[in-house]
């Protein structure tokens, strides 16, 4: 084990989050608020945790292997959350540690599961904060890293490939740099279209900022108390699209931007994921049509509300806990599902559940014919056994988890569709469940044991479970190779 | 496909099937109970559709390959429902078809799941019939056809394989017909030992032979509204260890018979599941303790609440939905967990939840270690590729059928808790779920659709998806080989 990258790169963190933390202190000083002197605090102190790690680990091999991947993003995820929550405690916004730990833990996962009651009183430092987690959780803090850092950009695929969501990581170019790079340019080009979008339809610039930090990331930490319901058509719109938009796979979006269109509309994910979306949209329209007044806000609020869960956002324009019962069905259905692979939406992944259905139909071929063992077909390649079994048995720890997840809240007061959906829409990344963690309550009742509980089942969740449980075992830090 | 000898395969069913009608005939005349005439005249009619298969179908080749083994499975479980059903509506137990048909289902499938509000009120020849229903489907029909029809017995391995419960059924001994014989030998002198036992403690002989028969299917009809509460301690002990008894592989009692008692002990599905069991029993004790006033009382209640879920059988001394949270979502991992592979208990199988766990330690593995390869070992042997893939695409299918039926369910009025825990109940064969289908409730107030739809889950849970699905399916008829 390479510990003194692990320190080093981690360290690195810090002081890239460091520099992040002076946005929500320039945004404290717009608009004059002393709350934003614990940004500044928190800086200083993310600093000099970086200094020192840089300083006093410095790392003579730059290799960054699996096992070296999975602890720099296991160690840098918790470090940015603990940092991260500080702001919350100096500023008053969020006077419990452990409160303000799961708020900037669902920030960063880009959950979007809140504690607070009572949004609407916060400081608009804190409220950009909430929401910029979301925009830099997104698309992954280490990719940015990999992206800005020049000295640990060149060994970083194993980064890459533990914090981006998905069955299988591709770089886009030959060199993991740039392709970092260019994710982040998209995400960033993608993330100014919708602002302006926003800001054209009459939304305040600051209300425009964070909502699309929060759509990019598909986070879902809104400004008021009822999310996005109070804002015009046209804007839950726009925002449908581009939590639509942001759940798909950016790979796609870079294919486009080279013109390889045919190799997009080769998918196989996208067309699962498009027909799923659209299906959804038309079931829960006729469903909950009979509750509203015209086609045009019921279909508004279907589409909204599908796209909310199935990008994993959390955002919301009607309480759909009180939904008949096939609509909040289906919505279930999309919690576990989630966005593509390679996006910034949380979940299994429609690639995973693509792969599935195919394992599925490649057992009953085999059931029939037992000697004429055909390939799995995938993106119009064989998808090999590893891909294979990695999708499966992640399916399988992914079960283990929400079932883990569930039986320690079972000591909760709370119902069994609660605690049950706290569990999915945590672990997914999505935020808001049904009952009492409906879109219109909070999680604020839980108890501190089973807010830590559930922090830890956000990170297991957006991390894809495997690199944060090797990350944190303790037994990979043993068997050392060279330093 | 060989149709003629799917005809007539399952027109040996019907005549089985006649001649067990001929015991709730008798019981009937023991008691004087004019309802079991309903019982000679389906006897009659079962042996009239039975003699036409087997005299219009008289086959050429015997031979049977997977898809006759599906189609033959699939079409005799749904022949043997709808007859069996006859009875409860002629006798006017049940007045509706959809009632008697579902809770004939629920008898063959073992499910123990009822439609029935006052079940004492019933004749006991309709009781003797409802029990009987989980002895037959317990070990299986086809199992039995194999042990009695010499025509059939020479090529019945695929029939075996497709009513089996489990990951991998193995022959015990060369001859298909010799290991069916040998299961039937085990399971009738277990189920004998278990009413005399019963018989030993003060339960009436009627009793005693009905809850041994529920007992050894582990299905879970009971015939009075409180199931085993008012039996005393010592019955509730006795049913409790062998509900335990009738979930374990019945491979093992085989190997335990012929003295190879160091097999028995390397199996892991053996040790995970006693563990398992042991584990739940005690954190439920200690949970439920406050509750009851001696200790003896809540480990006995823990015990036998945790023995009739794990084993599917569906039995109750106590209101499982009254206990806490943690209580309850043990229960729930048990019902989703279910036997022992090769037992007459349902669920997932504790085989493959071990091997699903060995999968992720394996993926595991090679994220750390990408290019060291490992076979997984299961009972002392390496895994196949092809068995593993089996359970990892079975876990899959599971997931999806259980979701499935869940949706469909979401039409009714019923709370999250009552229709997710119907769904698991019926599927998995247990009977009692938790809310509105809790153990003190039962599924009369479900519409005749969803009670279809819960007929089919049962179906699908107890014969393992595939060899219904692919039975049923129209297109395995069309590719005629031979005649």
């Amino acid at each position: 084990m390479n510990r003194k990258m692990v320190f080093y790169t981690v360290g690195n963190i810090a002081l890239v989050e460091a520099a992040l933390l002076l946005l929500p202190a320039l945004v404290a000083l717009i608009y004059l608020e002393k709350s934003g002197f614990s940004f500044l605090i928190t800086a200083a102190l993310s600093l000099a945790v970086g200094m020192f790690f840089i300083l006093f680990f410095k790392p003579q091999s730059r290799l960054i292997y699996a096992k070296e991947g999975f602890a720099i993003v296991a160690y840098a995820w918790l470090l940015m959350s603990a940092v991260g929550a500080l702001p919350f405690v100096l500023g008053g916004a969020i006077p419990s540690y452990i409160d303000a730990f799961f708020e900037t833990v669902s920030g960063f996962t880009t959950t979007g599961a809140s504690i607070l009651t009572d949004v609407e009183s916060l400081d608009k430092c804190m409220l950009f904060w909430r929401s910029f987690t979301h925009w830099i959780g997104g698309m992954g803090v280490l990719v940015l890293v990999t992206a800005v850092v020049p000295n640990i950009a060149d060994r970083s695929l194993n980064i890459l490939k533990a914090e981006m969501p998905g069955p299988t990581v591709g770089k886009l170019v030959p060199r993991s740099r740039d392709t970092a790079k260019i994710l982040y340019w998209i995400y960033f080009g993608m993330t100014a279209i919708l602002t302006v979008l926003l800001i054209a339809g009459g939304m305040p610039i600051f209300d425009s900022i964070v909502h699309a930090f929060g759509t990019a990331g598909t986070g879902g930490f809104g400004i008021k108390a009822d999310s996005i319901a109070s804002y015009s058509p046209y804007l839950q719109w726009v925002i449908t699209a581009f939590m639509f938009l942001f759940a798909i796979n950016f790979n796609l979006y870079y294919l486009m931007l080279i013109r390889k269109f045919r190799a997009v509309f080769k998918s196989d994910e996208l067309w699962f994921f498009c027909a799923l979306v659209l299906f959804c949209i038309g079931a829960i329209t006729v469903d909950i049509l009979p509750m509203y007044e015209t086609f045009e806000e019921a279909i508004r609020l279907s589409a909204f509300q599908v796209c909310t869960i199935v990008s994993t956002t959390g955002y919301a324009t009607a309480d759909f806990n009180l939904w008949p019962g096939l609509s909040k069905a289906l919505l279930l259905i999309l919690m576990f599902i989630g966005g593509c692979a390679g996006s910034t939406g949380g979940g299994l992944k429609a690639a995973r559940v693509v792969i599935l259905f195919k394992s599925i139909k490649k057992e009953l071929k085999r059931l029939l014919h037992p000697r004429s063992v055909k390939a799995v077909m995938s993106e119009g390649k064989k998808l090999d056994d590893e891909t294979l079994n990695g999708v499966t048995s992640y399916f399988a720890v992914y079960t283990l988890c929400i079932i883990a997840v569930f039986v320690l809240l079972s000591f909760e007061p709370f119902d069994f569709e609660t605690n049950f959906t706290a569990s999915v829409a945590c672990f997914n990344n999505i935020g808001p469940g049904f009952g009492a963690v409906g879109p219109a309550s909070s999680f604020a009742d839980y108890s501190g044991f089973s807010k830590i509980i559930l922090s830890f089942a956000m990170l297991l969740g957006r991390l894809e479970v495997f690199p944060l449980l090797l990350g944190l075992n303790p037994l990979i830090w043993k068997r050392s190779k060279g330093n």
